[in-house]
């Protein structure tokens, strides 16, 4: 495999908690709807309304609260109350303040990696959203180059690893998504880092990939410059 | 001045009407809501929310919809109903699904200039949206380079001019917004180019820049050709 010089990192629960804070407002969300749906059913019409959203919101908060509206009125059969609507509103709006959460490590593998490695970071969502995220993370500095795509598919992977680094064979994609980071990292030719996260999205779950020697899975952060290293050591 | 290298172009109303499709759905929002406020109290209270709102939703439909939503809760103190909310959400859903079209002189314009310069597009707004849009409008392949930002600041017009060009000494922006497209980048160093719209965003109204040799306004694209080319000849 050719030398290691670009790392790629996904931002949302891989260097800082976010489905969390998704969740909670789910959690808020079957609350103010006790009354007309049960947790269980409102969560399955919640995912259905965000996969069938999905192309035309894309990944972030602001597609989240319309979707959540549309359930509201949905499961309540057009019943549901304007208070509870603008309830709504303002748990997507206190999503969008929410302050970041760093995860354990990700500062630290991050400091030890920029020095030898072009760092990236390859995140999606809300532009806006995941610009404060990054300002408020403290880890701006640390970045050769950021990215805010509406999608993660092997061509985007290939055409940053192009524009920022010396192409895909020569990067790494690190996220905590099969879906998203890792699989279609792999397909573009670059390696292909899994960090799981505890909690993970319904619409970013896949299977691993078959046996591939670019492929790698870490329990967390503190694992990855020692991943790179013995990577670098290994290359003929 | 410098030679010319690096032309950016605005999209929104610049390239292609953007504007029309805000104004015909502020227009159904009046009609949903015309029991409980008269159309031009109406629009203050939108226009209102949109400014309180943009430092959360940032550019774009998905926030317009949602400050749509708060007006209608906000006038009808918190009477509206859920079919009338549905129909707002079906409103801003339609805006993302409305087809491009372009302005007059636009492809022409970028066509006869992409030989010579590096043409680059530079828009705000919701990220996936602004993507169909480009590639909607059949002019993708003529750009050197695209960048959807959050905001349009000199900053940001002096990272892009640098990314893709030669910095913004030997560069212009080209677009309809006075605040957002030829203010900040004359105060990046670039020049810009006034092309008026007939319907301007209450906010993205600006006053002109007072006298300053490198700000020029031409009445639509088909003029941008010859204010280049005079441009390049003037230049020692």
């Amino acid at each position: 495999m050719a030398d290691l010089t670009t790392i790629g990192f996904d931002a949302d629960d891989t260097l800082w908690q976010n489905e969390s804070f998704f969740r909670l407002t789910q959690t808020r969300f079957a609350e103010l709807l006790a009354g007309a749906a049960d947790p269980g059913h409102l969560a399955e019409r919640l995912e259905a309304a965000e996969r069938r959203n999905l192309g035309h919101y894309g990944f972030g908060v602001k597609g989240f609260v319309l979707s959540m509206i549309e359930v509201a009125i949905e499961v309540t059969e057009g019943r549901v109350t304007a208070p509870v609507i603008a309830e709504i509103i303002v748990a997507g709006r206190e999503m969008l303040a929410h302050p970041v959460h760093l995860l354990p490590h990700a500062r630290d593998a991050l400091q030890a990696l920029a020095a030898d490695y072009r760092v990236l970071l390859i995140t999606k969502g809300d532009l806006l959203d995941q610009e404060r995220k990054l300002a408020q993370s403290g880890l701006g500095d640390l970045f050769h180059g950021v990215e805010i795509v509406s999608h993660k598919t092997p061509e985007i992977y290939a055409a940053i690893f192009a524009r920022h680094g010396h192409g895909a064979q020569r990067a790494m994609m690190v996220g905590n998504s099969l879906k998203s980071d890792v699989l279609p990292a792999l397909a573009s030719g670059a390696r292909g880092v899994h960090v799981p996260h505890g909690l993970t999205w319904a619409l970013e779950q896949a299977d691993p990939p078959q046996a591939d020697p670019r492929y790698f899975n870490i329990p967390d952060l503190s694992h990855l410059p020692g991943l790179v290293q013995a990577l670098t050591n290994a290359t003929p």
